[in-house]
């Protein structure tokens, strides 16, 4: 109880209630660890998701601890032209603490008792650093890492949040398991779902994989994992970041 | 009026008015130019800003046109160390599309004819690719091309918006038109505003500065300058990005 009280002030005679309620859930925060790929749509992670994850995070009174692996990105692309640019190499990591504003560890520091939820943003690192899923498509490998932590994290039930293209990995992972996650929807005629390909491979993983549009979530409360389309979509700013804050939203609600 | 018009439908034997009103907004959309400068806090723009700012955009139903100089930046900031990484180059356009997804215009393409606003978000990037201020503090020149296109942008009474340490590129190049500037607080002990001694440089320059919180936004009315905070205070992701968001919609007010 001292600890609860402590931010406790006698304000004019009565005691002041709000700064006691900050305190006691400053006191409690949760930490949400978020594992990022480098930093860019096209070989890390994408910028605006990434964003809106730690935005969502803060919003919802929890700590943000970023990851990523510390390994040589697959590529490293000029995103003006969509390409691979030649003979340059670049850290996953080291690229990533631009968004992780320099607070960053490698992911294989991280477990399930580092953190009370963890959340994948996508982009194409997501396919090429914590994954092949960009070169190998159905037949991919998750990562070492990234293996251990979705596994840990499942086994914890501890939550599980993933947009864009990562929930692939959960659904490769966690396939067993009867795992329900989103890809976004397949391919409408509007050009709007570019990526709907990776239903049909998530499908093939085991995943129950159920079409969403980019402001919604999809909630699996048994295996306590939460996905949004996100960029699938090709979507506005704002409407990514929405969803995305949805989907955070959600994460922390399953810790309540 | 055909352009008004041609989304309305007939739904129900009634004007559909929703659809009219949509596409009417849609047509008369304003464009915002925002102005990047690399990708990353230490080197480039700082990403949490320049995602707010975009989504800011899009939400207030305005289109977004990128831009940064095709110059190779002054520096290349290892984000894990805080420190140069040694003989590495990167070209801050290349950079900035890893915020722009891709879709960016070399600076010296942007006039006031391309946009209705034009938009510069922080990090070191602004103090360093678009000005020397890093480097020359109170004695900085600002690039060639960020002096053409903030003076054609005020010249033409088009509203320019910028955050964090920004702002201090109009105080060089407008601070003659008695322009009123934030850069935040004095540093008042708490150690949350870091960078207070840009306050002093912005005012030697000319520049009224006004002290404003995270989440206040200044509006120069008569100069169509709209600027606030950002991350020159220590704060939570979901606090800068809501103060850039109350930026850039003080800023699409002004083309009401």
């Amino acid at each position: 109880m001292l600890y609860l009280f402590q931010g406790a002030r006698i304000t004019g005679g009565s005691l002041n209630i709000s700064r006691l309620i900050c305190s006691s859930a400053m006191l409690n925060a949760p930490t949400v660890a978020v594992v990022l790929s480098g930093s860019g749509v096209y070989d890390g992670s994408e910028v605006h998701e990434a964003a809106a994850t730690l935005a969502g995070i803060t919003r919802g009174g929890a700590e943000v601890q970023c990851y990523a692996p510390d390994i040589a990105q697959l590529h490293v692309v000029d995103h003006t032209k969509g390409a691979p640019a030649n003979g340059e190499t670049r850290n996953a990591m080291v690229e990533a603490a631009r968004i992780a504003r320099g607070n960053i560890k490698p992911l294989s520091e991280l477990n399930s008792s580092s953190a009370d939820a963890v959340i994948f943003p996508g982009g194409f690192g997501a396919a090429k650093n914590l994954s092949d899923f960009a070169v190998k498509g159905a037949d991919m490998a998750v990562s070492e890492d990234a293996v251990r932590v979705l596994t840990d994290f499942h086994s914890a039930k501890k939550p599980i949040g993933l947009c864009c293209i990562a929930p692939i990995l959960a659904a490769k992972v966690l396939g067993s398991h009867n795992i329900s996650i989103t890809l976004g929807k397949t391919d409408d005629g509007s050009g709007k779902w570019p990526y709907a390909a990776s239903i049909t491979a998530a499908k093939a993983m085991g995943a129950d994989v159920v079409e969403k549009a980019v402001d919604e979530v999809l909630v699996d409360e048994k295996n306590k994992v939460v996905t949004t389309p996100a960029f699938m979509y090709e979507g506005k700013f704002h409407e990514i970041h929405d969803g995305v804050g949805k989907m955070v939203a959600a994460v922390l609600a399953l810790l309540k």
